[in-house]
């Protein structure tokens, strides 16, 4: 027995999502078609609605409904200081902790070679353009601390540090409220290694 | 900082869907800003489409194009036999197994006061309403084997049997490469309950 056409084709739309394989989507097909039309097309709506509305930022590449983003748009924040991050939700994660005043340039993702993701794929050189602005002088470098990150990380060291600009990396270590004893070696090596005088 | 509103009307559209979180439709969002708009409108466009042409069979409450489902017109099939289940999805599963070769009811859910979904929020009435055909000489209670399920296959018992139709129920047990030394106290049980002469 087979799903009917429309059936298959929305599961089929729904498994290309991330984190979503054929049996969530299976579930969320006949989630979708138990709901009222209205819901339905709700979501449908606001699908539609973001990718006509959204794009990016023409400075930083972060999301944005005009041609520049809140951030960049943002007087009070320091122009000195740039951090890279792989992905737009990567500046909401640090706009959280509010611990940076700085801009941000999104990468939209990290180097990675297995996937076909190469340096030229990235927001690179439109970071190298917005370095040639004097006021930069720091970048702090919010890859995740995985291998493309770091890989990109030291990437982007090599290609900025020539310009006199200074690249930091934020910190690896244990998570606050962690566990030594359940840390695996990796994390507590670069806890250790990066030790801080109290 | 918050979301621009399409975006953030989006995850909450997206947190809405069963087994989404904030944190899974965020990065459901983030997946969606980056697709190609074409690819974000086959996806809301099978959506739509689904709530379109997708209605429920007249006869079993299966999802259906038409007014009544493949499998209520599959004149094959034995009209003897009502398999009973709780979602068109079980039907799917029941179907793989090539194991039944009856006729199916769907009740739209399970008897759950804790969710406030009675007997009559399902499709009891339009089951009994299919026995008094006096063609069909058994029904098979394949509701899930949890707390809900068991209570609707109970109340479903007390119901039709009175009718001088045969009630069954599909077999709790050890599931198959499955371990005894695994096996849950309740689940272990139901199997030697439920054991069979070889």
């Amino acid at each position: 027995m087979y799903y009917a056409a429309p059936v298959a084709i929305l599961i089929d739309e729904l498994t290309k999502l991330p984190g979503i394989g054929p049996k969530s989507a299976q579930r969320l097909a006949f989630y979708l078609l138990k709901i009222s039309p209205e819901n339905a097309k709700d979501l449908a709506d606001a699908i539609m609605n973001v990718k006509d509305k959204i794009g990016f930022c023409n400075v930083c590449f972060n999301i944005t409904e005009g041609d520049m983003c809140e951030l960049c748009c943002d007087f009070d924040r320091d122009d000195s200081l740039i951090c890279v991050v792989e992905e737009p939700r990567d500046i909401i994660a640090i706009e959280k902790t509010s611990s940076f005043k700085g801009r941000y340039h999104v990468l939209g993702g990290a180097i990675s070679p297995i996937d076909g993701i190469g340096p030229d794929d990235l927001k690179i050189r439109e970071l190298l353009d917005r370095l040639k602005d004097e006021k930069v002088k720091e970048i702090v470098i919010a890859t995740n601390p995985n291998i493309e990150g770091e890989a990109t990380a030291m990437y982007l060291a090599k290609l900025v540090k020539p310009l006199g600009v200074k690249v930091t990396r934020i910190a690896s270590g244990l998570p606050v409220g962690g566990d030594l004893e359940y840390a695996d070696e990796v994390t507590l090596g670069k806890a250790l290694e990066g030790r801080r005088e109290m």
